[in-house]
């Protein structure tokens, strides 16, 4: 099956690509880059040294192919999707740009009116363990952000079950790789090296679109207490989730929730990061604080892997009817 | 102003030494090493080449001195503090030993049973933003641990306001060098390089010193969720702290409360750990979450300097009745 | 096809497990490890929560193989080597207990009599892009070192056609899992943190390996001046080569060499340590150096791939006479 | 005395300014920049929370001052510096523009002419351990590079005692700190994190430095063979350098050159970079390899510190007839 890339140098491009290069049922056929177009992938990137590296950046795709995956900035998307739809592809979108069900969110938290509502609600939201069943009718599938997939993974179990919460505060870290391919100031190697730090504490876009996905399992607003904070490595994100609900014992709720998914795991003590890098797996770890009466989980994820790319392609293999853990079968790098 | 230090070889300990040996009243007399008994100071670190460096570590004081900096285990505090009290010396001890008011939480938080509980009454908690009073006079510090640093300076304006307070949620990170200088697997370079994961989170024994100081100026139990993350750095201590009571307007609380202080600062946009690092700087950054109705503050320090080292000199210049801030003009490297 | 791994815990044997784990020939089926038997792999390393995640460790092997990969101590290969060959078993041997010739050798570099000198001959050194036909008639390889990997690689086209050497200065660096995954002072996190430094510079057990190889490609003794450094990362080693030699065209001969190898590529700017981790290549970049009269050449592998365990297993497909690529097509993590 | 810093937000300006705030014969009375005039320098730089961090960038001085440290690209340097000395400064360039003899060098080294020869005689090398007389009287300082300044440091006793040399084969490590403050894209962190590369390995500015050095001292053309290295962390440069020369004890002769200097120690072991970070010292390791018939010598320094800008003020403070240690009194951290 053959498939496109668009905005195949940015990070989650790379990671698709690195991931698709070994599935048995894709050829890629198209890289689309505005800022590389003419240049093979290989002189972008010596370590695509095998046949994909042959393959030249374009413009445009140059030639017919069934499913488009979008790692454009959040306007790239938008534009683009209705015209691949209407073409009759299926779209992949790895922005934020179709994650929101209601319109009115995105000029506060995208700074642009959207200009597609009706699309908003025919995409469907690629988080499988919770969409799975739509996902394989979808035609477009809004991709989740990174901190949504881990914070959601560590609070399904409780919107599954109905319980009964009344706040929750979110702690989230993130690798530098979240932040794009784009050099700047503050992530130049030596100003990021040892350096930690929050940012967009008042206002990020992962906020709506997580208390969507709450409101939409869930039927009430929960509002968020939502912290980012950097910290010096590339790959891997955690998150530290603290639930004022009604009393549970969550390690057999976990257990129960997660025992069929291929993809998430239960740990037994709060898991590394390192356990994830490189794979679409997510560690999730709760416990029941006596003391103070509240849940707490933890959860990791590789905020490129089940955060981005292979999580799409995850959505992917759904999509078209693959077996869903095709081409996901990743191992990491220990140590 | 001769001084011993007890536990030299550690990080606390050459963090002490390194302030120390320029802090113009100070004559550091003794280095009291188990472990390294009977080698010079340099030959263990050879980047002191100086005249300290030429010190030999001893197991005993071998001359007389005023003020013994205990950088011990609890347990070897525990037992030291009372003989040196009893000779006259004033202690400042960087353990927990003596941190905590109520004797009976010691064996569920640190494992043996007080056998000196009449101390705990008359130690005094270094912290000189919230008792610098009570340490002018203090015979016996016991030095703040690095995350109840960060996170009492992060709230303690309300605390002094009496603002009422409902839930703190805390969630903090450290660099590794607070996990101290023994190897241990989980820190050695390869399987640290690149990894964060969460640890103690049922029971951390800066739980019931945070707790104790609330008590004390505040006059209620709060029970924290507190939830500690280390990142893959050497120094550097980051808290997100959630604090959901009463409306405020934090800003200028928190500027009036840190006005005159030499060391806490009141930041403009959310603090980088490298503004600290090397320094016994403390930045807190407060917010108010409109959405959600809570303080959001974050603080940032160096464990080892504020949360540590730096601090144990900012109480012995009170004791002593010097300048507060000398020997503590210290810079950061950038980048 | 079954196979053993001894030393299973260790930084090669995981990563061993990591690529066998997928190789379609190969099936895992004894973990030996004297320290951690008993417990499944999966106690240890929560990441392998697959199948192979759930083999227990054991002290010995509980039922039949065919190979026996050995990540052990030197001292402990020495003594296993003989027993399994008696048994029958093929041996791919990843430490340096037979990868010297000379038996005169090993007091001085290892620090024991080689008990076993008539093995030293029968074992064959297994770098396969010099050495390819001897190793698929092996039945005990010595596994060549990582340093030794990339700097024979580095210079094996002017071995190969003959090119006079006067002398050859070599500086490699190399990321800490070189050093084991034994926790010593120095590897500690927060000490190797930001730190590098070189060592061993004037005795190394991978300088004789290296010196054997050429005197048995070239006939004559070509002492070489090495110089050992350890760089503050996980993974990757580059070795910096002069050479001073008869002139040539270095570029022609170096791709000529490498043409048809599947693992190593000649690049057209200095490589990356990042292009190669986590995978079985090495890139190598040689030029002239008009001005001073030498070769300067500059190669990068994955200390723990083609330095150590991928090479094992490249080794392993040669030996069995299966498609020496197969199980070695990795990809690697960008960024 | 009143000192002028052009290009005050580089890393060498930073670092400079961390220094010279604690100068206690110094007042930073101008801080030139270009791109940040108008905002005071805590706003670009929080961390400079006291006095000096009012200060205001400008884009020309507003008062008179006697000593200006050039901080400043090539280009900007090589203009400046005719007008300041008109104006009757004393200058110190930490830019490469006055640093070579031989104006012919630059257009291939710099790729501009040199519009100023005849001050390129009236400059001073500024490597105090070798030109420490000729630095009191000059008012140009070419503030030495950061490579010439380990090499040269390595390699000056046999200089100095006139040993006769054949070849010199150099490999040296820098942090990526020496590629200064722009953010491009190989040293974006994601990408730069666990990487290590080498780089202009056929022509770099810092050769024909070093080269002119060697033959003042020497008399004559010693071509070097050098090659750099980008390791991962901020700061750090060590000096791996290889000399074939007629045989020597170098530690004696080392210790003797160096018994006096206050900056320059010679190690008992291969020293670490974690041992200069943040000072103005110099660690030299040498040892005689008797296999191979040649000297190894390691050296570390900081590359912001001893290779610019403290070194800088080591200049500063003998041509100002201070004391040559005043305001370099600095500690590391450690870890």
């Amino acid at each position: 099956m053959k498939v496109a890339i668009y905005g195949a140098t940015g990070y989650t491009g790379v990671e698709l690509l690195r991931l698709l290069q070994n599935h048995p049922k894709v050829k890629v056929s198209a890289l689309i880059s505005q800022s590389q177009a003419g240049k093979r992938l290989r002189d972008v990137f010596p370590f695509f040294y095998g046949e994909l590296g042959n393959l030249t950046l374009t413009e445009e795709p140059k030639e017919d192919y069934e499913v488009a995956f979008l790692c454009l900035p959040h306007e790239g998307s938008l534009e683009l999707v209705p015209k691949l739809l209407e073409e009759g592809k299926k779209v992949i979108d790895l922005s934020g740009a179709y994650r929101l069900k209601d319109p009115s969110l995105y000029p506060h938290y995208y700074s642009f009116e959207h200009k597609h509502p009706e699309l908003l609600e025919k995409a469907v939201y690629g988080l499988p363990e919770i969409y799975r069943e739509r996902i394989k009718g979808a035609s477009l599938i809004a991709n989740p952000g990174c901190y949504p997939t881990s914070v959601l993974l560590a609070i399904y179990p409780l919107l599954k079950e109905g319980i009964k919460i009344e706040k929750i505060v979110i702690t989230s870290l993130s690798g530098v790789s979240g932040a794009g391919r784009k050099p700047v100031q503050h992530f130049h190697f030596p100003e990021m090296f040892g350096d930690f730090f929050a940012y967009s504490l008042e206002k990020h876009r992962h906020v709506p679109e997580m208390e969507g996905v709450i409101k939409d399992l869930y039927g009430i607003n929960v509002p968020l207490r939502f912290s980012p904070i950097v910290v010096p490595t590339s790959r891997g994100m955690l998150s530290s989730v603290s639930v004022f609900c009604e009393k549970i014992e969550p390690r057999e709720l976990y257990m129960e929730t997660y025992r069929e998914e291929p993809f998430v795991k239960v740990a037994s003590e709060p898991p590394h990061t390192k356990w994830v890098v490189g794979t679409n797996l997510c560690f999730v770890y709760p416990l029941w604080d006596h003391r103070v009466g509240c849940l707490q989980v933890v959860s990791v994820i590789d905020n490129l892997g089940k955060g981005a790319s292979s999580q799409a392609i995850q959505n992917f293999n759904l999509m078209m009817g693959f077996e869903e853990t095709i081409g996901l079968n990743l191992s990491l790098n220990f140590p």
